[in-house]
């Protein structure tokens, strides 16, 4: 058969079955945006013939990771709202409150660049104005699966009051709504698939029952998932006792919202009773062990959905929390976290860590028909991982082999070399090939020199304590 | 002023003070191997006439990161005994038991590679057999201080039998004593005083009270510290409790060991009042947040450490434990870990994790008066950080400054991209100029496949949960 790319020599990490599905000295064929062949390198090279081989020796060749859950925009706050009590109000809101739709399409390229360059190639991203930072993704040839964010909270609250219930404003709910149906109209399946959107109420508490059931009702009708936060915090679960005397995942029930639709993101206050009710009814679960780790000094209970049957999956949230839209840190954290909350080293081992990035994410996102798996017949979205580096090496492979707990563990992201999406190289040799790297960077610092000015007394004003951190010398 | 070498432009990171000593717009000036100049780049540039000019453009020059604690030649085992039981007898003793001395010498250059890769440029090395170790870091050109590893446990006994007390061998205790003696007689402040040494009793459950003192003699004979682990388990505590009634702490404080000689690594069992004890006599502490997160499932008490007002130094311990000989993963855990534990993200704030890997690191070590900090008499052990990285960006300096925490939470390590130590340049543009960094990676890959044969049949026999997951295809 004459394909277009063989990848040869390789340790190639299927991620098929219910291990890593490693192959040695294995093989992938590829024919415009589809894995064609998939075997020793013996088996494909004898059966196949290429226009370009690329030989992978001494590298890992993987699908593509995906990161499940981020706001894309949030890099242009990176840094800035962090080992401090009230990230979001005296952190991230000054800045925030200051910046501008366009500005935001440049911030997020920052984070798709990142994550590209460290094996992403699938990004859930949650962000507004995304009927524009979709263009980001078109051009850069990455896969998203995107969703507008939606609520019902009037432009005028600012930082969320604590305490009070927030007021709901149906005009405010409506006009995000009306952006998230346009995204859906105009991109869902777009650029040969590449594109797919979904649904996005921000939160249980952001709005009212009426918009809740109006966008469940939308998802059907497109038939797509809904991304949102739930169990996210106290805030969100005493905004819900109060206005209906329910926890979220109680009240989300009765609505009918728990089913395989529902992408649940961070459920960090969720009881071993509730991840059983969202387990049973096949909602699945987004992990940000980082995010959640520094804003909140928490770790989420994922081994207990996982023990519960569920489906999870790993994302970086906003470079604003976590600083970091890189894989390879999410991997280590989730494991090491989690050995830690459980006080166990074998939990969370390393091939879970390597799942829930790829074949489980897949799952949990709705896409496990076309990603997750380096599989024949699915997309080409593969990683190639150059273990010969001195903080990889060695490499066994008899009788134990030592690749799967060095990836999670050792590697950084930058040992990623070269990045596949839908067939198309769009990272070779550690060099973006579809924009302009340079360019891009200094077009998001540009934007963040102009609104670190235009928020600088808003910041004084806030004496948040990385401002007494500043005047300390701690910055 | 004639120097040999400014770097300006920079946002220099002096360490000095209480926080990190941010310079904007800073410059260094080096002559032979000594800080001889800092301030803004104008006042050095008038003041100052250069044979080499580096400009650090969007570059944080900050000093070296010390790795207080390592066993380098740890790294020939790396990933190969995480996410499991018994990593200790099942993991690696199948294969320390098949590895010789001139191989473990070369295992050891690649953790050093990977430190100074990574910003590292002193190394605190607990390994045996040191005298031929500390060749590589003359040979790379690092700072080292250096300790053998000092016990009495005869070389028959294999992986520690588990619950009985260990038997003691006199005459393995005084032969190994002889290398650590050797050690500081040829190498002790040798190399321009970029060598130093260190006495390394391995545990004070390992040997008798007697080699405890003749150790603590000649650390006071010899002016210099005891590098040694101290309550790192349950092990340990039993030990000593089944063989002197007592906890190692209130053990080591009769013998009169709890002093500034003191380097106490782990400290993982150690409570409130013992610590309150080992701060109170000035012994100081070596955290290693990842290798304890990883092999343990622990966060050893730092923070209580540093309440009680004592010094503690970050360290890697071995690539056979955590994986991974980079700093910066260390910082990033040392933070992360301690918030989740504290649950609280204004716990172990990043300037805290630059200082102990810094300043702090070189006090605990006993090294403040060479490095540490980027101070105008101080040894020129300097490291060049690029924050022009998508991973890093935006860089904003007012009103407050990000570059601190996108430092800790957000780089990996590959950014570091010149490290000078005792002031000779020995990476630049991320190549090491003094080895060959190919071929010593070859030479360590080689040992490596040689071992793993050799082991092979006590790896199979282990039947440790590594080789079920092998088996089951998770590995």
């Amino acid at each position: 058969m004459k394909v277009d790319m063989i990848i040869a020599n390789s340790f190639l990490m299927t991620m098929e079955g219910k291990g890593v599905g490693m192959i040695e000295n294995g093989a992938v064929a590829i024919k415009d945006n589809i894995i064609v062949g998939t075997g020793t390198t013996q088996e494909i090279l004898s059966t196949h013939r290429a226009e370009r081989l690329i030989d992978a020796t001494d590298k890992v060749v993987m699908p593509g990771l995906i990161n499940a859950h981020l706001h894309s925009a949030g890099a242009l706050f990176r840094g800035m709202a962090q080992d401090m009590s009230h990230w979001m109000q005296k952190g991230l809101w000054p800045l925030a409150k200051h910046t501008q739709e366009e500005e935001r399409v440049r911030g997020s390229l920052l984070s798709i660049m990142e994550g590209v360059k460290s094996g992403t190639t699938t990004f859930c991203d949650f962000e507004t104005p995304m009927n524009e930072i979709v263009g980001n993704y078109v051009k850069i040839g990455a896969r998203a699966r995107v969703a507008e964010v939606v609520n019902e909270l009037p432009d005028t609250i600012g930082a969320l009051p604590v305490g009070e219930l927030y007021p709901f404003d149906p005009a405010t709910g409506q006009r995000k709504l009306q952006k998230n149906i346009c995204l859906m109209e105009q991109w869902h399946e777009q650029e040969n698939g590449r594109i797919t959107c979904l649904f996005g109420p921000q939160a249980p508490d952001m709005m009212s029952k009426e918009l809740l059931l109006e966008l469940k009702e939308l998802a059907e009708k497109y038939n797509t998932r809904l991304h949102m936060h739930v169990a996210q915090g106290d805030r969100e679960i005493n905004q819900m006792i109060k206005r209906y005397g329910k926890r979220p995942i109680a009240f989300l029930d009765e609505l009918g919202y728990l089913d395989q639709r529902l992408m649940a993101v961070h459920l960090t206050e969720a009881t071993k009773d509730e991840i059983r009710l969202l387990t049973s009814k096949g909602a699945s679960m987004m992990y940000c062990p980082g995010a959640i780790a520094i804003i909140d000094g928490l770790v989420p209970p994922v081994m207990d959905f996982v023990e519960a049957g569920g489906t999870a999956a790993l994302g970086t949230d906003s470079a604003a929390g976590n600083n970091s839209i890189n894989m390879f840190n999410e991997m280590k954290f989730a494991a090491i976290l989690n050995k830690v909350k459980r006080q166990d080293p074998k939990v969370f081992p390393a091939w879970l860590s390597l799942r829930m990035a790829t074949v489980e994410a897949a799952r949990a996102i709705g896409l496990d028909h076309e990603i997750g798996t380096i599989t024949k017949g699915k997309k080409a979205d593969i990683i190639i991982v150059n273990v010969d580096d001195p903080g990889l090496r060695p490499v066994i492979g008899d009788p134990i082999r030592n690749i799967v707990p060095n990836l999670v563990y050792g590697a950084r992201g930058h040992e990623v070399e070269t990045v596949i999406i839908d067939g198309r190289v769009v990272m070779e040799k550690r060099k973006l090939l579809t924009i302009d790297e340079k360019q891009s960077i200094i077009a998001a610092q540009d934007v963040v020199n102009q609104i670190a000015q235009r928020a600088h007394d808003d910041i004084v004003g806030s004496e948040s304590d990385l401002l007494k951190m500043m005047r300390a010398d701690y910055l």
